[in-house]
């Protein structure tokens, strides 16, 4: 019969009822979350002007003109929307602001599982404060998000984007050599970090051998003491130290347990100023949530504030959810209400009467037997049946 | 210090925490209802191939190309879509399949109060059923929809495509004739009606009178056999025995108090077959709500069944609750957990078990004497304020 093979656009989904039943939940549970918290919901057009972006639109956008010919770009990022409805129409009010959103965005990239061109996010930002409480505080929140998500197994990797710049520095890299250093770091490319390494000259063995093993410095807090005991550079020792604040806050919090350090962790948005956490599931291979400090965005949007912040990925925690079987995406109502023939007044009274019970109801739109009513039970997904003869 | 003015696009809007606060409530009401009534939720992509739509794009469409040249949507309804993806990936199951939705979508209009660009719709579609116990579920469950929004005061206007095209056919129209009519009756056009009226010959004299009464053809039930008794042809004396059944449906479900039948209503949707509804708040000078049955359209996916469904105006409702003073716009935390210098781990644990009872909570960031902290639960909309020293 079907005369066409109707398809999504390529990277899209249709979101069916089973995985839908399990994403509503999941969304309600995490924004419950950030309510708890403080959080202030808020929500930003699907499209913007591609100035919100802070530039002129990059290779995975999808973009197109509005009537007056202006390039217009699917949301591919929600801290910038935030950061510009914040200075536009926040101001005032609350010093701190915590903000929060659930959102579809949209990139134009290669699928693969975890991986679709139109996804959902949720996050937070918290605007106008600095400091190892506010990290701390974002961190934690992630990991109450994921939680309260129904994920009970997850780590967490912290690095610093001051301790990356600060060692760039101690090894006195030029503009180019930094940008080298963060595709390394960003691509875990270990033999182009090696080859950078073992380029290096006039500098001390010990920092070379940091260089070395950059994408492998991960640890315990007692990482930290044996580099800061290597490194001269303040930079460097200021980030190390920020971590540790922010390390001591964690256990405060009961959630230092999940915490791994990884001082080469560099994510890809360019905006990150200070500390950079990533969330890591076992059953997957790339994040489900991640965040960090971003000091300087909203200067681009004319507020001169520091601000940190995180986003999870919405589809990645539903898919870790069915791999792990803790979403059996069957559902099923209360009572199917049958009815035989010129019986459908009584029908109607009896399902509106069931449904001001709190109880869930299917009516049937057709008159039907007692036989057939019973088959049919199963069929709607019916706990029970309901027949007025 | 604003450097730039960074606007939203044209017709869409940031949505700010009052706001969003009233609109979650009311989409948390709306989906609850529809789950009470056996709906399921799906979720399908924000843009589609423009094929889906059924032609080559219309003038409001926002279009684009995807990296295969093909054209893009953004959705502008979300009945094709929920056809498609019940043809493509919900065959087999239940006959009679219950879906519902809520979901931004996209139309270039000229803005005004309560029509945007960019705008919100919760509906529901049952695919596979006919006849009025269905069309009569659909009504209610609209107006069950909007008393769980917080909406007390609606009118539902019902018609029928069916009695519109049996006028027509009755006064032997030309296709062209019909295409007229319909427009007249969409924009309400009662000069251009009499015209029509006034040009028709050979036709009994009560039939022209109903044409030109036809935008005014409104009333109570008795409406139904006043007009019965003057016409003849046998699609419109089934379009009003129709509506006759499912008036008897509304009265059991204790529904018809809201009615008014109006013969003339049409909506600017070309795919209805059956009966039509709007759903009007007296704050409002269009419908808050709409839908009808469309039996036909099914079939352009490939699957031939009967359908009925309606959509209701998420932006519409807020903006009628804040007009009628019923979304006051404000909210409030339970506690400001405040610390004095070097209290943080201790306010951590506090605040952790004020979470932990249930209570919502914003730490503060920084450390601050009692007299900050108290100036501060104000601030941060508070209720109360813990102070830790």
């Amino acid at each position: 019969m079907l005369n066409k093979v109707y398809q999504v656009p390529y990277g899209t989904k249709d979101i069916l009822p089973g995985e839908m039943k399990t994403r509503r939940r999941i969304e309600d549970a995490i924004i419950s979350v950030f309510d708890k918290w403080g959080y202030d919901e808020v929500k930003t057009p699907d499209f913007e002007y591609v100035e919100t972006f802070g530039n002129t639109g990059s290779e995975g956008d999808f973009r197109f003109f509005d009537r007056s010919n202006k390039l217009l770009v699917l949301r591919n990022d929600m801290t910038a929307p935030i950061a510009r409805l914040t200075a536009t129409r926040l101001q005032g009010g609350e010093k701190i602001k915590r903000l929060c959103y659930l959102s579809n965005l949209y990139r134009y990239e290669e699928i693969q599982a975890g991986r679709q061109c139109e996804f959902e996010q949720a996050g937070v930002e918290m605007l106008g404060a600095s400091g190892a409480a506010a990290d701390a505080e974002i961190i934690v929140l992630a990991a109450e998000a994921l939680q309260a998500a129904g994920v009970q197994k997850f780590a967490i990797s912290l690095g610093h984007v001051g301790f990356i710049n600060g060692l760039a520095e101690e090894a006195g890299f030029s503009a180019e050599q930094k940008v080298q250093l963060k595709n390394c770091l960003r691509n875990h490319d270990a033999v182009a970090m090696q080859q950078m390494a073992d380029a290096m000259e006039n500098i001390r063995p010990e920092v070379k051998q940091l260089f070395a093993d950059f994408l492998f410095l991960q640890g315990g807090v007692e990482l930290l003491d044996k580099v800061d005991a290597i490194v001269t550079n303040p930079q460097c020792k200021e980030a190390l130290a920020d971590l540790r604040n922010i390390y001591a806050l964690l256990e405060a919090y009961g959630a230092a347990a999940y915490l791994n350090f990884d001082l080469g962790l560099y994510r890809s948005l360019d905006y990150y100023t200070g500390m950079l956490f990533e969330v890591y599931l076992p059953e997957m291979g790339y994040p489900v949530a991640g965040g960090g400090r971003y000091d300087k965005m909203m200067q681009g949007f004319g507020l001169d504030c520091p601000a940190t912040g995180f986003a999870l990925g919405v589809d990645r925690v539903v898919l870790a959810l069915e791999r792990s079987g803790a979403a059996p995406g069957v559902r099923s109502w209360d009572v199917l209400v049958a009815w035989s023939e010129g019986k459908l007044p009584e029908a109607i009274g009896k399902a509106s009467a069931l449904r001001k019970e709190g109880r869930s109801v299917k009516l049937c739109t057709e008159a039907m037997d007692l036989a057939q009513a019973a088959a049919a039970v199963k069929e709607y997904c019916c706990n029970s049946l309901v027949y007025v003869s």
